[in-house]
């Protein structure tokens, strides 16, 4: 369906609407149908339903850290296990992901480097994961250097994790100013530990979120393993859970359990669909995942939330996109799925 | 060296000696070359000299789990998050790690499966961890079911991680019976998440290690990574660093900082080599790093050093393998070298 | 289905049947469910129907090699390129792929190892793409060495292929005996590439095949996968397509097309299933892929064909299993599912 | 040492040369050391010598195609098997490798891509590889699409090979225009094969390379393994051995065998260092590895030879880099080290 037939379309049911879509290289890159389905607006995207609704997200503390090394190798391994054990602040000491791979002209050492953040809902916290799990998991690690990776005049706040890590070097670390940065270089077995001394921080978003519904489990599974990936090429953003994929989406509080702080949101679970009354899954919706984005800002959830939902809509068999928020009383930020994929 | 070693050597060089070497297919499986060195008896390994000494290990709780998913890319990437964020107790919340891959026989439901193993010095700690790490890593991915992995003769403790984390499925949970396990059964948007309600415990042991020397950091590197790959197929025994490498080998306290529990192992620090009077490493070695070993027993431990060795001295430019010890005032366990190896 | 299966259908339907099925660990290890059907008798493992037909295979000869490195990587990066380009002989110039991972236990040198194997319909193909596989992608790759992996007595010719290969070294090279094995030595840049003088190889077994049938592409395709990295374990078989699956699945010669000798199969087609009248697909089918399997033997064709319908079946929305064949009058071999799962 | 000091030693040596050195973001982009040692001119970068010589190129055929998929792992997989056995045309039937990966921006469908270079002397034998290589293992694989990525400006030739393919879907095919090129869309049992009807091809250059000289082999090897990726981001550029890694560099014709047409490089081999009179190899070199590099045109070559010497000297124990030439008599190319790092 051309731009020009979805703007007929869009004319006869509501007026004009130059927002709607638009075409680079020959491609449409939203809408590509908007049409009314049993009085209601419908529209879609490579042929998926994509409700509109929006995700509700909060705000949280965020900070940015380049860890180099030898190799790619290397510098994924520090990556991976320095945002482990961090898919939700509910239980983990903190939300973390790797964000992109940088490329070798980024790095200040020209080495291979992998861009992580770290998120809490608290400075104080977010000061202690910093020491935490650079001091545990990067400076452990062979080969790896650490640089703060937030810009001065975007930075809130700056913690002076480098300086402290310093002190494991017992009179033998030095400070200095390298690549145009203050760091502190510590001899150790493997050679030498490099960390900026400053790191900074802000005031980030937490909470950006889709929901894939397919026609069964694997697809959507694979729909949301393809959103990931395509999330990771956004820079600023991060998917938190396992693989960046969300298996067990949940609601506040509990039906039953008074006790429980959330449970399951039992309206997108595919075996419940047909054993209670309100669930939200169409008939043919069998498989349901979720990805969590966080990022340094509304912009970069937005941007890792659109990137996400057109890789989806390419698997076979994915039906519709949606996203989960508490109907607009919680969250600071509202991202509606129709403004992301502008 | 003991004065009991001294003795069995002596009786090698001047005779027999039947528990120090042997042969399996062709292949010597310890010692290739025990001989006199100005008046100092060498070891080698595949021309690598095994320095006559001890790793020193402690006692630690320990928990191990089995992940199963749809395939091995979800079990695996349950794992690693489920174990990141763990290499040391030190600031890290668990030692955490891969213990080896599971065969599909071995699994109770027939999928592909990794176990892992959770390490804390306490039994509370370690009951928190378990709910934490597989309530927010394993229970949120995809696919993903959980069993416990140590068997009842062995635990000293359980824990109902699994029956807990039932309540997550505010009454639409079940509790059963399936592959002859006591299980909690709760719906999910991704379908399902299954996992045994009791999850053992039992006193294993940690810092088990490896001191790999090499005539250059990147041989070093090498070997260390081919140790870990070796002790990735023995079971019981996981290395919760980085990418199962330690870059930054430590000494108890501080010279210099009253404040520092742990520093730099100076005397095995490369560019220190000149710097320090009482070095450890040989003129030619430029590059050292550890490899630290935790496990369900200290049998697991010793054979996991063992691979690790045999897998190291294989490598070009590894010249000497030594372990770190505190001269056996600290901990229970000492594995020495010569012993691991037979 | 023969009068025999018949009848001892018939009996289990009635009263008991010993072979039929089994339990070990507590899992049903084939058939989980055997009944009546519209007057027909239906199969299931795992609820998956088990079409009662059988996978159509052929000669062909095959050798083995063991490639060692210094790394699994470079073991696995010398298995890849060296048994690339090799998925049919119909334009390949062999057949060929890694049939799995060595232990170190396994390697004569002790290092990590990949078993390969390779297929052309005569010895004197299979002669050249040995010499020119491993001349080109292994001999001219970082760390490795190649051994024969067939054992002497089921070995039916020997190519001097490590010989051959020897000249490259200009004369700087050696033939000795290494790990109990005639070995030719040659100094390269790298190092040094050690390969055994003689290669066996035998008349081996391809064609071996499931077709897995799903709800959609997606689960289709994640069963394919599984089934792929089950097979993966089973020695002596391979999967030589690539990634181990077969997206376009063919039948012999062409209804239009004279000069072609083999097209698309459309029965088994989905897009087809509503525009043509004999299409093999039931209602709910909208993915199906297959797995090709090569071997060294009837035994190592039919346990890999049982290992990747045991994995296959675990998949989501799978639906069937059924196999390729051509009615029985082309290949010497029938593989029956219900037999291989036996 | 800064540019300025570099400047004015090469000015007292020589006089002006503007061409030398730079700084880009604080970082000098390459010689960061130019100095008289025992009266020969010497440069450095990041302390390796890199020495005044050229690697001698020839002109090849290239075709360049993108393989498109529904996720990255399948476009990788399919870009691997294609590429396989595809080292160096002395006896594989082409040299063939991933150029790099594709943005999802670039891609034609929107999807997960991965470019790839096939290369062969002839066009002949250009077109043939495209149809096997593409119809055996593209075709064959799951859920791939394949498109020319060359621009129709720089092509010289174009090989219907997608129109021949079409054939295979027996008359159930069409012929279409999809994101504005002339396709050819084929159902088959994995859903629909689409290939770009015309494939371009043109001259370009086969045999860049470096010589990464370390004080070990595994220095080496990982320098090269680090050059090697870097070369995975240069657009246009492949390494088409295994692992994109040289361990078997080679000299025309022998000495003591006259029916070789190439034999070892004796003057690079480590282990032959003391043992020949003419070895090219300093005191401390023990390892050596070569990278080819082959591409569209000399400027890919240039850029990728760069690209993989400032990664490969970022590497602990690289002592030189240096480039395998015949003394210019063969070539039509010269890629002077020196130029290429400008």
């Amino acid at each position: 369906m051309s731009y020009g037939t979805i703007g007929i379309i869009w004319n006869l049911v509501l007026g004009t609407c130059d927002f709607l879509g638009g075409e680079k290289n020959g491609k449409l890159y939203y809408f590509d149908a908007i049409f009314l389905f049993q009085g209601e607006i419908k529209m879609e995207l490579e042929g998926v339903e994509i409700e509109d609704t929006f995700a509700e997200a909060f705000p949280i503390k965020v900070a940015r850290v380049l860890i180099t090394a030898v190799n790619d190798k290397w510098a994924l391994e520090a990556a991976k296990e320095t945002t482990g054990f961090g898919t939700s602040v509910i239980m983990c000491p903190a939300e973390a992901g790797i964000d992109k791979i940088a490329s070798r002209e980024e790095t200040p050492d020209g080495r291979p480097g992998v861009y992580i953040i770290i998120c809490t809902f608290g400075y104080k916290a977010l000061e202690e994961q910093l020491l935490a799990r650079i001091g545990q998991c990067v400076l452990t690690c062979p080969t790896t250097a650490a640089f703060n990776a937030l810009k001065k005049e975007e930075s809130e706040k700056e913690f002076n994790t480098g300086f402290k890590l310093k002190f494991f070097g017992d009179g033998f670390e030095s400070e200095e100013e390298l690549y145009g940065r203050a760091v502190s270089r510590t001899p150790i077995m493997g050679g030498e530990f490099v960390i900026e001394k400053n790191i900074g921080a802000k005031e980030g978003v937490a909470g950006g979120n889709l929901f894939i519904l397919a026609k069964d489990q694997m697809s959507a599974l694979t729909a949301a393993e393809d959103a990931v990936f395509a999330i990771g090429q956004v820079e600023g953003a991060i998917t938190p859970f396992t693989g960046g994929v969300v298996a067990s989406g949940s609601k506040p509080g509990s039906q039953k359990y008074k006790f429980m702080h959330a449970t399951i949101n039992e309206k997108f679970c595919p075996t419940l669909k047909d054993k209670i009354e309100a669930s939200e899954l169409p008939a043919d919706v069998n498989g349901v995942f979720e990805v969590v984005i966080n990022g340094l800002n509304e912009e970069a959830v937005s941007e890792a939330m659109s990137a996400g939902i057109k890789a989806a809509v390419k698997v076979p068999g994915v039906v519709k996109i949606t996203a989960g928020n508490f109907g607009g009383k919680l969250g600071k930020y509202q991202l509606r799925l129709y403004d992301v994929l502008r």
